[in-house]
């Protein structure tokens, strides 16, 4: 095999593939990545089994041909040459000793036999939605936080996109809050329903412009869901098994509806945030009155208290959180005012909006006082 | 005592004086600062015993007096206040109970009486050299590289400032090479000579501004060295002992002068170092011939080899060495091309300009080829 590369567009492509490297892994494979010249086409493909990344770059081929490189080392000597308008050569042998070559440097590292790489697996493409690459970036920053990973609820650590008419949902939760998305689909699709690892999203997140103009095609299989854009395919594989009966929790009763500048709020809980340390636990207290929203914290260092202008109706309240759970959710709204429902001190609260683009759900905390 | 401050200037004065903050810290005193208000100035003060820091903000006195504040959580309260127009107002009571209040935000937090903290030596101000802010940043990132904190030597762990007439030289060593910078003074001085840890000299770069307009005043007293710049005092313990006799390295003796491009040299180097993993000490080999310097390198990770177009004068020669020292050395000079002086394969090569206002020596390593 015999290519040639202009820098920046090599150094993009393994930007790309590069997400789905492992730096866990002892796997010779899953540290590498698979270069493929064939039928006029240079692909770049990268795994760790859950995640698969394909991407085209523009390439010359002088020979066509494979190779499998380890990824971190292939992408550093690349990175590493002058930013000359010379091409990168890359130039592999029967045996797979690969040559990169530009301007005046050479190295000489030892590939592997394409037919070691673990192939992206093939998936239906019948059933698919479409998005902007700028909905979905931002539908998945925010959500992403609610997650947990743990052994005992692997669906904590994935999102569900539920697709439903025209509209797809995208949830997660993680025992303590819970937080959705609505957004409008363009035309309306099969219904569909998966739940996806995190990380895979998260991944694609990186990968994806923030461009209203692109979209990202979304493809559904029984075991796999694929994401593809501009000349990228991201495959995952989707968790097995039932996701939370999220209607149950969800309710339009409450007994304290709050309006308040966003900003505002947020500032003033990350003031009282500075006062907790980490492990310590401390609640947020909020006390709800007409006009005033009064926050505190008592802890270990010291005490604090401030004041937040609001509209209230329905009854005062006084309830407590922990107060990361409130700012995570706040920080990735953005209405200048948020509206915020409550019941009473022992049931959750919902930060909402009127035309039902996002919910997010956070439990109270039980507090002294 | 009660002060008020504009968030903006408490938020730099607290950014200097807690560069003398150590994390790493078991003493309560050590991880605060000192706010003193007296005779119409207010000062803050923090310490780690071998480094103090004292800078002057402006601040409204309502009521004189002083307290002792954790450092981080007083920074984090401060900084974590609206970018209003609203002054921060501190407030301590005669138990060194402190309010700090800011539009709707009160904390309170507990203080500590004055006559805890410790004090800032007091040091003569006889002997001193002048020097502009740029001048003093520059001559620390130029040097602070070829240093070693080792219990063995704790010499090397520190900087030798020597003025002699009006050349103040600041030089580094940490046993495989060494760093040399001669700045001309401004008029003449008394000499002086002294070896400060390389950590409080760190920490004057990271305070001083790249100013050339403003100065700084260098005051030398028998234990200590005394910055005084703007309206902050850093004073540090000096090293006690004997520096190393760093006339007898030095040779103005060669056998071969190379002139090279430090940006295409140092761009080399770098490439090689991709093939060289941490801890395993393969050498850089290069190979200097009329023209051309080879640069060579061979290890598990496979083989690279670059050119360098040269001047040389004198004979060829193979040598090698830890490409890492040449990058440090290079990355700190400004000229477009270097000089690098050799005399055999065994002996240190200096890089090193016909000004003498920078030497940089590093010894090789061996190599089988």
């Amino acid at each position: 095999m015999n290519l040639k590369f202009q820098k920046a567009q090599l150094v993009n492509a393994l930007g790309i593939v590069m997400k789905a490297i492992s730096t866990k892994t002892s796997s010779v494979i899953l540290e590498s990545i698979l270069i493929t010249a064939a039928d006029n086409r240079v692909v770049l493909d990268a795994t760790d089994t859950e995640l698969s990344i394909q991407t085209e770059v523009d390439a010359i081929i002088v020979n066509p041909g494979g190779v499998v490189l380890n990824a971190k080392l292939f992408s550093d000597i690349v990175r590493k040459f002058d930013n000359t308008d010379s091409l990168i050569e890359l130039d592999v042998d029967k045996d797979f000793k690969t040559t990169i070559r530009c301007d005046q440097a050479i190295f000489n590292i030892m590939g592997i036999d394409p037919v070691e790489f673990i192939p992206m697996p093939q998936v239906d493409r019948d059933d698919f939605i479409k998005l902007s690459q700028f909905s979905l970036k931002e539908v998945i920053r925010q959500t992403e936080f609610s997650t947990a990973i743990s052994d005992i609820n692997r669906m904590m650590g994935g999102e569900l996109i539920d697709i439903k008419d025209n509209v797809a949902k995208f949830v997660t939760l993680d025992g303590h809050r819970m937080s959705i998305r609505n957004i409008e689909l363009n035309g309306s699709f099969e219904n569909q329903r998966c739940v996806v690892p995190i990380k895979s999203l998260q991944e694609v997140m990186r990968i994806i412009d923030s461009d209203t103009q692109k979209d990202v095609n979304i493809y559904f299989s029984k075991d796999h869901i694929l994401f593809e854009f501009d000349r990228t395919l991201v495959l995952s594989r989707i968790l097995d098994g039932e996701y939370f009966r999220i209607e149950t929790m969800l309710s339009n009763d409450y007994d304290t509806k709050v309006t308040v500048s966003r900003n505002r709020f947020q500032s003033a809980i990350e003031q009282a945030m500075i006062l907790i340390r980490e492990n310590e636990h401390k609640p947020l207290i909020l006390d709800i009155e007409n006009g005033t929203l009064t926050l505190s914290v008592n802890s270990s260092l010291g005490f604090m208290d401030a004041k937040v202008n609001i509209e209230k109706s329905g009854s005062d309240l006084k309830i407590a959180f922990n107060p990361k759970f409130l700012v995570d959710a706040l920080k990735v709204i953005d209405d200048e005012f948020v509206d915020i429902y409550f019941t009473n001190a022992k049931s959750p609260c919902f930060i909402k909006d009127d035309k039902n683009s996002y919910t997010y759900l956070i439990l109270p905390v039980n507090f002294v006082g």
